[in-house]
């Protein structure tokens, strides 16, 4: 079965992971006009979609080949991995990246001590708690101090 | 018992939750030379804290009166309330305004939904998922629809 077929647009973005950050996401380039497919274990996830959601939304685990292949993963040019779980958004981006070839691949992690790992693999990542530190900082008023985030490492 | 004495600074920071936020945040404050305590209900979570971090860290609950007195909320200009609870976060946000009257009162939020109503008590927000979204959106080169998260509502 194909879920999606290539419409000529080279921003077909795939999203792993509909928790809130995914659900935030896939509506916002859903109402950007963007073609989205949104990924998530369970079902009960897709209520976080808003009612104008016109992506796709898939049941299926982003760590497995039959389900990424079936969601169109070969004309993919983005890949967002969000789940809640740091290991299965490696993996997630690991295969996007390695096997599939997908242009950009993203991937959220809640430990930033394991971003070295990412890094070394090539991966973008988004760190909600150096991002939220940094905004906090900027609400004192201490852009100055952005620098001081970039090496932040904390003990896990 | 008084843990902390006014040192004429007015950059006095009591962080309440000691997560990865809370402590990349007191990590970042302290390395900046700022006067930081953080206190969370466990004291295991102060081993995310830096071997470097020059502030104090107390155990106890940041919903209570006496452990805030304690910490010298008296004197804090902020408060960041980043517990990994959003209930708790308003309550020690409220408290910190309302009652002693803190200039700058900070809560993170995990539920964008319940951004209205810290906007009524007028208390800034961090929610981590709509930060991530935004910086996603980065990445992937489309600044212009940062404008979209601002008003998104994710359904709860």
């Amino acid at each position: 079965m194909r879920l999606f077929e290539k419409k000529g647009s080279d921003e077909y973005t795939i999203i792993i992971g509909c928790g809130r950050l995914g659900a935030n996401l896939a509506n916002t380039l859903s109402d950007a006009g963007r073609n989205v497919l949104i990924m998530d274990q369970s079902n009960d996830s897709f209520r976080r979609l808003s009612s104008g959601f016109g992506g796709l939304s898939v049941v299926g685990d982003g760590t497995d080949f039959d389900a990424l292949q079936e969601a169109g993963i070969g004309n993919a040019s983005v890949v967002v991995a969000v789940t809640n779980n740091d290991n299965t958004n490696i993996m997630v981006a690991q295969i996007a990246r390695d096997i599939f070839h997908v242009e950009h691949v993203i991937a959220r992690l809640y430990d930033p001590e394991r971003e070295c790992v990412y890094r070394e693999f090539n991966i973008d990542t988004i760190c909600p708690a150096v991002l939220s530190a940094k905004e906090i900082d900027k609400f004192l008023g201490n852009d100055d101090n952005s620098h001081l985030y970039e090496a932040k490492k904390v003990r896990a």
